[in-house]
């Protein structure tokens, strides 16, 4: 499993190659890409270990052109980006339903609420009110630490923007509210385990 | 919620049009394209009324050329449509997690397994497996009659083809051993109903 090309890019070998989306697609958001990658190769061991079964979403495209060239593949012209409605990743883990969004900050002592969209929040509140299991997935990039944040705690702080003007989840909220997800080998990023410790603590 | 434009699709209003899928996009697959748009309007409804979260995901696409074009947005040149991972839909309802492929034959008697790719079937009984609702909604299109058939029945016939070469599902099976889903006004297609049934036979 941690067999690695030059550039870093995890190897998974020609079974699995083909179905699986290629970390290093294009189709991809600008924002978060090596946590992203992480994210991927995880949910690809979690998978593969018949622990859980969470992928990424693909983008969004609205397609306004397709070639059909005989006897090769049909091939996209025209086409653009189009908003999200939902989070990116989401799957199921223990029966429950598994929701959330991964960002990274470079800013050292809080998260800019800037980071989410209002779509996503209004996503992750309908699937925690269906009873699903709602979280952001934050890095802070500077030293590479990486929390769970409850979606609950999410909403507390976007709901406030409106009142108190701040538009940022102190660092030290995210530590007492989230939990903290050291970095791992197999997988990289072992965020189950703090989704375990979430369940845990809404029981 | 239900004026409908003179081409039959249902009009949202402005409001809910920007962040919602449009019903007519291209990226869709080619089959069960009327199956497919009453689903998403039954998606639209459960969602609206806080019943369910249940999306079609995007269509994976391999992007190739982007072009940035100044002050217009971003236009992808070159690209293609990939095979997903997974099955087309996915959510929460009442705390589970509930994946799902829809698929239309024009059989009387039975449906074609040929219908299913080899990778939905993976990625169903994995969801099974982690403790999610698995099934596929089905239509024989010739009596416009759907029915919402468990995952573990379409895993028996998919597994029993490789000794007894049945490369199909009988009618008189799935009308047994599935659900049928009668047409309703809201939703149209209320198959979360069947889903209810799924949940009380498992206890």
């Amino acid at each position: 499993m941690n067999i690695r090309y030059p550039n870093g890019a995890a190897y998974h070998g020609p079974n699995q190659a083909a179905n699986k989306q290629p970390v290093t697609t294009t189709s991809y958001s600008d924002r978060g890409m090596s946590l992203e990658a992480e994210l991927n190769e995880s949910n690809q061991y979690y998978l593969a270990n018949d622990i859980a079964v969470i992928h990424k979403k693909p983008t969004p495209i609205q397609i306004v052109k397709v070639d059909y060239p005989k006897r090769s593949a049909a091939t996209i012209r025209e086409a653009y980006f189009r908003q999200p409605s939902t989070t990116d990743y989401n799957g199921v883990y223990r029966g429950h339903y598994i929701d959330f969004d991964a960002k990274e900050t470079k800013n050292k002592t809080s998260f800019p609420l800037k980071n989410f969209h209002e779509h996503q929040i209004i996503h992750l509140r309908a699937c925690v009110k269906a009873g699903g299991i709602g979280f952001a997935i934050i890095r802070f990039t500077n030293e590479s630490k990486t929390f769970l944040l409850p979606a609950t705690t999410l909403f507390e702080y976007w709901d406030a923007q409106a009142h108190d003007g701040r538009k940022s989840i102190p660092r030290d909220v995210i530590e007492d509210a989230g939990f903290l997800i050291p970095y791992h080998m197999n997988p990289l990023i072992p965020y189950l385990n703090a989704v375990d410790q979430l369940i845990a603590a809404q029981k």
